[in-house]
């Protein structure tokens, strides 16, 4: 996999020869140490094997993503049996052309062929898995995708580092916003500048979520009564959309003075994401947009105060909700006709990890584990207000890495 | 859903306002059909019900996306069990919070519980399959995927003229790359220009694509030896990409003289997609590029020639791979270290529905299918070269909606 400079983007830095030769040493000692925390759960699920086929744990596990299955016995190293590209140039590959092809294989040199087998259920097709299972000789299945993802709500330094450096990125191009803005654009065509300037910038474009209520398309622009629109998928807000292949996000609706713009596009910069909301307004917005907004930058204040490893998740939100009601904003908090009872998540190789901040949590924050706080408002007649920025969990506090003006800022 | 008009692009036509309501008729009228037809697989699989939990079928049959379960018995209305959104104005819709309210709501409106229960396995995960099947009192499970996909290949006049429309806004776009190209560019760096115009003629975004195996953001760019990377994904050309997360298409190869640069850029200008590819050749090229190149062009004539309704899938295949045996081009057709033994397949909503123009295909062509063809290249130390069509089959013939110029275009 070649890595790429955009040459039009000056800010981008070049990466030495040097240091991609460190990045590789690095990450696969990342790598093993990952397979390894696996091969602990594998044995606490009492289990004889996992395969994993997702492409976002093949990533993680391998650091490539390929046609098949990886898996991994409580010890050893792993296999992987691939379908395609062929010819990848790692000696735990074994070319197959199908899964009823495994067994055989694994007897042959000596493994026995689990009976009790970890799978990734909330990621594979039920047709996927009932034909590995068959293909497997009929062992019990278990599901192992919560499990993957309590183990990558927990960073390494090289994770943190990546989502450090995603989020100085991210604050890169917000910052251009305010130039790609012209008068009387709408909430799309500013939306389409923007993702321009995320591509020059390196974002991939696909933005990876968990889950079967999750399609998006490199973020969400609200603006005005738009945000009021409820959605079929599992965001903080909604939004119609311009399709009804796509209902949310933007809408096409025209920036007009006195409305609220919010900006939540994607931070997917590196492979380990940030997250990050700015709210702009057009010209001069009403007062209680205004004051929405600074309650929404109080909270996250108070939640820097008072959070760090061993926070529960649920402290979270149950702080911003009784500050919501001390103002009384209740009504707008976290949407209007449809409000999500969470105000944020965790955010790595795919935006919404674990822990998530709902009243109902009951996940404790740990060291290394990176965090979306998102308390937001919906404004009937203006639109949404507020911010969001991704903190890292330290032992003795929260450290904001989207370091980017929070006020709202006049287009 | 409000329909959107982007206001900076003069060619897009204005939808005036009884043309939508036509539509909407219209919709509504196919709908039903879509629904009866359904009810008839259900019947011939012998099963009590169906239940569609995947938004391309979900918006096929009912014109929009929601969260929940549309479940149809063999006769009568469908009923929308809907989580979210809440509000949808359709008198079908019964709001729930989970599938286990499912039975009682059923059997307190007088309907029986299904025993065998038609589901989406290839698209439904493990774990919500089997969630589904407890809920609904462990009925029968089976899967209803490949049918749907099979009544769907056949299209109505209305979803035909969708995909007419979106070919020829897929022209236009096409029409304004070499204004887009710069000496010195990169594939990926011309890419984002052309995701921007596609995205400012009403291109949603995201493309819709059936299978595990399929990530891709906005289309594929190969220029050079790129287009020999192998990937992992069932596309017919690879490319190593510019992130292992998604590695398929530009990977910021220079464009430079004597290159050749393929643009597969996707075609969803409409819910219902056109595919089509085109080449450039950057400044002079090799005459055996220009030489491969009619080969395909020729292959497309060869194939509008002898292809109506009733043609086995297998002969556009099999006359493809004679025309290349009898060139000698047999190690450059469809990619070189991996090559894809396919030459098209069926779009729609999806990218890639049936049927697969593949030389073990039992499918024979119908009336009403759409179907993109795509005899490629790939020359080493050059690139790939070759184009793709998009045709409607009819009775007597093959009609080309790609209407855009097929010589390789100079940059």
């Amino acid at each position: 996999m070649k890595k790429v400079v955009v040459d039009s983007n000056p800010r981008q830095k070049i990466v030495s020869l040097t240091q991609i030769i460190h990045d590789m040493h690095d990450q696969k000692k990342e790598q093993t140490l990952r397979l390894k925390r696996v091969q602990q759960s594998i044995l606490a699920l009492q289990a004889d094997a996992c395969i994993i086929t997702s492409p976002v744990n093949q990533y993680w596990l391998c650091g490539f993503i390929f046609d098949g299955y990886l898996l991994l016995y409580p010890e050893g190293e792993a296999m992987l049996f691939v379908r395609r590209p062929t010819g990848i140039a790692d000696e735990r590959v074994i070319q197959i052309r199908k899964p009823e092809q495994i067994p055989s294989l694994l007897r042959s040199a000596g493994f026995s062929v689990p009976r009790r087998l970890l799978l990734e259920a909330d990621q594979l097709t039920f047709s996927s898995a009932t034909r590995l299972q068959a293909a497997m000789e009929m062992p019990e299945l278990v599901n192992i995708s919560g499990e993957l993802r309590r183990l990558r709500a927990v960073k390494s330094a090289y994770e943190l580092n990546q989502i450090r450096e995603s989020a100085q990125v991210h604050r890169q191009v917000y910052e251009l916003i305010p130039s790609l803005y012209r008068r009387g654009m709408s909430d799309l065509e500013l939306q389409i500048e923007i993702e321009r300037e995320m591509r020059l910038h390196g974002s991939v474009g696909i933005f990876r979520s968990f889950g079967e209520n999750m399609d998006i398309f490199m973020g969400s622009m609200l603006a005005g009564d738009n945000a009021q629109a409820a959605s079929p998928f599992d965001f903080a807000l909604g939004g119609a959309g311009v399709s009804p292949l796509l209902p949310l996000g933007a809408n096409g609706t025209k920036l007009l003075r006195g409305m609220t713009l919010m900006v939540d596009m994607a931070g997917n910069y590196r492979p380990w994401m940030d997250d990050m909301s700015r709210t702009f307004a057009i010209e001069e917005v009403p007062d209680i947009a205004r004051r929405a907004h600074q309650l929404s930058i109080d909270i996250v204040r108070a939640i820097e105060q008072s959070t760090r490893a061993g926070t529960p998740c649920a402290d979270l939100y149950l702080l911003a909700e009784r500050m919501v009601q001390e103002k009384g904003f209740q009504s707008y908090f976290m949407g209007t006709t449809q409000q999500a009872k969470f105000i944020g998540h965790g955010v790595g190789l795919e935006i919404n990890e674990p822990p998530v901040l709902t009243p109902r949590s009951e996940e404790i924050l740990e060291t290394g584990m990176a965090i979306a706080v998102e308390p937001k408002f919906v404004l009937p007649g203006i639109g949404p207000v507020g911010i969001e920025n991704t903190y890292i969990v330290h032992e003795n506090g929260l450290e904001n890495i989207t370091l980017c003006e929070e006020e709202m800022m006049m287009l």
